[in-house]
């Protein structure tokens, strides 16, 4: 917890005043919001935030982070977390069911930090399943494509609703076993399934990777 | 558990060839589900199911119950579980935030029966919180509404996604404490509120509660 937040302090520090900031969603972004708006309220900087999920458009609210969208400004730098960086920082996102809204907004904006703790730096991705987001009426037919591709999909259930989770754009998620060769190669194909509407892997957008280590902050950059 | 599963295949047993049926949600349900699937095999009869969520279309599909839409038949007898049911027959429903469906199917047939175990059975409704589903755009203004009604709402949270549980609709989910005088008058007031689509006060519609206990069965009619 304790390195969550202080990557997360560290790249609210990296805001400029003026940025638009794309805002990523779950347990370390948190850290990052609070931590802008606390900027915005102390140094009286002019920042506006786009969220990348209802999580972080409430948080963001509650910070009193004034919120855009990417219809009215684009974002000079967005910062998200990730579940999980290998060496060429590429990434697997999803395991909060936001990468589709994460994947626009963070591909769209002129810089993209991811923030980690070391855990999630692996030496090849693919331990943690691809998320998979999926229309509904697609579910059995995504099913068969994936399976045809190597994968192993488990449809995400939820646990406060009953049958599957439902993502905050009204589709389902599988989580998928893969083994990744060709990161790239893996994100384009998923997402040429009918049906399929973004998956969890981040291909070669990333501009530089906060990792928090018991030892310190350590700095990855392509 | 074994008291669902009693009750469930009581209430398949009710089930006539020629039926077409409305399949509730959740764990009760499932065990009726179930049921119905093995009559319709052994026993050759011709049912069709009308699911209430995509957990039971799913639960259906694999117990290999036709399946239909309200489009296309009028349900003859609906089967489902409850959070509360009062001396009355007025339940709550919603714990798996599939109330909406749920009550338009319940409602819609021509015979509704409630299958709970022990317990359910409350003298006055209220313990549990009232789930009332509403439009995200609405979050805001429904919760000044509700809490002007004097009801405490809470925001659902997901668990397997960042953020607020959706539902299979797309929306969310207030759980609401209330203390209820007049589940009726409740119920309406609550539909009356712009951006509510639903909430899991169910008055006045159970035709019949089949009520598992370790004693045996009880039925209890209006």
């Amino acid at each position: 917890m304790e390195l969550k937040r202080k990557v997360g302090y560290e790249a609210a520090n990296l805001i400029k005043d003026g940025d638009v900031v794309g805002l990523g969603t779950g347990s370390t972004t948190h850290y990052f919001i609070e931590k802008l708006g606390n900027r915005i309220e102390i140094e009286e900087i002019s920042i506006m935030g786009v969220p990348t999920s209802y999580q972080s458009f409430y948080l963001a609210m509650n910070s009193k982070i004034p919120i855009t969208t990417l219809d009215e400004h684009n974002v000079d730098i967005a910062v998200d977390g990730a579940d999980e960086v290998d060496p060429e920082l590429n990434l697997i996102k999803g395991g909060g069911a936001a990468h589709t809204l994460e994947k626009i907004v963070d591909e769209s904006a002129k810089q993209f930090i991811v923030i980690v703790d070391g855990s999630k730096i692996v030496t090849e991705l693919g331990s943690f399943p691809v998320p998979v987001e999926v229309i509904p009426h697609a579910t059995r037919t995504v099913k068969d494509h994936l399976i045809a591709m190597g994968g192993l999909p488990t449809l995400r259930m939820a646990e406060r609703k009953d049958g599957p989770v439902v993502t905050d754009n009204g589709n389902f998620i599988y989580d998928v076993k893969f083994d990744i060769k060709n990161p790239k190669k893996l994100e384009t194909e998923l997402n040429t399934i009918p049906g399929v509407v973004e998956n969890g892997i981040f291909s070669q957008i990333v501009d530089q990777v906060i990792v928090g280590r018991d030892s310190g902050i350590e700095i990855l950059k392509k």
